[in-house]
């Protein structure tokens, strides 16, 4: 029973993951469809690839991540679908690939591309704007069913990256941005928690706010307090004890966050 | 490995829809559950005719589309089950069921369609407002299990049939409507695509604005362009490049379209 | 093939429950993941004994209930599992096992309860602040995998109960509240409707407006017509027909409602 992960920016409203799906399971009635997102925002390339770096290493063995978020979609951009270790990805050569790339690349697995170029594994007519439904769909559901990758398509290493914007050291502590702000208001930094240290010396400033120290968790302060942490993927964060941390400061991706290592002057 | 694939109404928040799956899963624990929509527009009949006729020839044979999309529930409307082909459609009789039995005629395939009245295959108490876990819920797994349709209710062919609005022709052109705004901000026309040619000679005007030419794909125009093309089911759509068309028009469902076959004088 | 019921206040937009089933199916890959819902207000645990209380029963035996709705996550608050007659629990010590108890009370069920506390069930980083994934979800896949519940933990019988308010009678009515407001706007009160009669002689008053008399459902009322029922679970419910109660009214959970039993002077 192999897991087929869905990340799109989709939404829910419009019955574009329902078609996916019934695609999917007439291909391969056996495959475990699992929504990873369909929220992410449209066109929102580099928030998929932060929330598949978040996610896919917690799936089982055999796993398959079927991403769509494809502005590109009709033109040359090329369609892909890989294995790296024991993960595979479909989806369009955007860069949402590239936290499996380099995962592989840290564990020194193989990575194994191809560019999708073999109709027999599509759907019959294929439309100009949703692949997702007519080549990505079912070329999953084939990898599922056991259809070796590399008869899919034309080997390839040449596939565009996107790599997470990195926290820059400056003296005295860090210049960092905001990935991303989820549903409860949480704003992750793109500053890696192991970095600093957990205790009173690090000061955190964003949007003209300035929070000193860092917690464990968020119980430790009271309701309305604004706190940094380490998030559940490791990278500093900022939050509203119970409340909405990015719509009170009113940050989005990409804002400034600098953090002093010591109290500044 | 029976697909349902389920079309209502319901939303997310308030666990309706998770109900249903449980009911289903009580009765036919090996039925595979795909949620098509369920931010269909609360009580918009005419949206989950879009969506389901978008939908249902993707799903493998033998699917169940569970439709709940109920503002008569509690009066005499009828409770519906029907096979047409090889699909099964089950919820109230409101018009819903309409793109497949358009679809039937179209491949002469017989519809059986029954009236439910056999309680035995609904749960034991039934409420006067939530006859999708109550009757349509039970039914669908009862059919998924095995049960036959007849057994389920009595014969009928008279239901309601709700088409969507058709284009016109007009001298030059054609008068159509918005039958559709998806996630992306597409604006769907009830124009085939096919009725007119990809090209230059085209002039669509919406909302106050003429859209001249007709594309292949949203790659072809920057960013921020208005374009026009056959969208993923074969109608004429307008779309803004990486934006959102229906809130830059401010249109929604049943606004005017008016193409032009030719550059208007 | 054992049902896991998913409710959480995570949204589904990051991914977070995609995760948790990722975790599942890696530890019980024949587990059927059921969404109850993912949309309860950030921290709103009363809104989770309320979605959980609606929904449970209608599960099959043997469904486990994974529901995390936690503000307390990393601090001193107790990680529970509990088996309750034919149903499990699976959820941080909030309150939202309270349906499952009092059902298990009225119907004379043995309750187990236990206290999380071996790490052996967990994934082997638990972080501080995603109890979800790293401790709840693999808990829940080790259940339906049929690993005894008392080896998880250690037994207790002190848990955090939280009633949904009850209705106070009052000389000739009830002072009661709303409880919920759900996506259709329906306004649900926490008066049982067993309490008062179908019928004229009601009056219920609601955010300065009187509505006289109950109705069964509906479709007994012109649309736009504010009207009182008894709703799907059997409490007494405020609608407006083919409209948004809450919405119209401007009312929200906690707010005041009185019911006459005779037309007030």
């Amino acid at each position: 029973m192999t897991v087929i992960g869905l990340l799109t920016d989709f939404g829910y409203k419009d019955g574009y993951v329902g078609v996916m799906k019934g695609v999917m399971l007439a291909i391969c009635p056996q495959a475990q469809l699992v929504d990873i997102s369909h929220e992410v925002s449209p066109q929102g390339i580099l928030e998929g690839v932060f929330v598949l770096r978040q996610a896919f290493s917690y799936f089982p063995p055999g796993a398959i991540f079927l991403t769509v978020i494809d502005p590109g979609v009709g033109t040359e951009r090329k369609a892909l679908a890989a294995r790296v270790g024991q993960f595979a990805f479909v989806g369009p050569d955007n860069g949402v690939i590239t936290p499996l790339l380099r995962w592989g690349q840290e564990k020194h697995l193989e990575a194994e591309i191809v560019i999708l170029d073999q109709p027999r594994y599509w759907l019959p007519d294929v439309s100009t704007c949703f692949h997702g439904r007519d080549i990505f769909a079912p070329v999953a559901a084939y990898l599922a069913a056991g259809v070796p990758l590399g008869s899919m398509g034309s080997p390839t290493r040449e596939v565009i990256l996107l790599d997470l914007p990195a926290a820059s050291p400056q003296p005295g502590g860090f210049q960092a941005s905001v990935l991303f702000t989820d549903h409860f208001g949480n704003v992750v930094t793109n500053l890696q928690a192991s970095e600093v240290q957990v205790g009173e010396s690090l000061t955190v400033q964003i949007a003209g706010r300035r929070i000193h120290g860092m917690v464990r968790t968020f119980g430790e302060r009271p309701p309305g307090t604004l706190i940094a942490l380490a998030d559940s993927s490791g990278y500093l964060a900022i939050s509203l004890v119970q409340g909405n941390a990015a719509r009170y400061l009113g940050v989005s991706a990409g804002d400034p966050v600098i953090i002093y290592l010591r109290q500044p002057g």
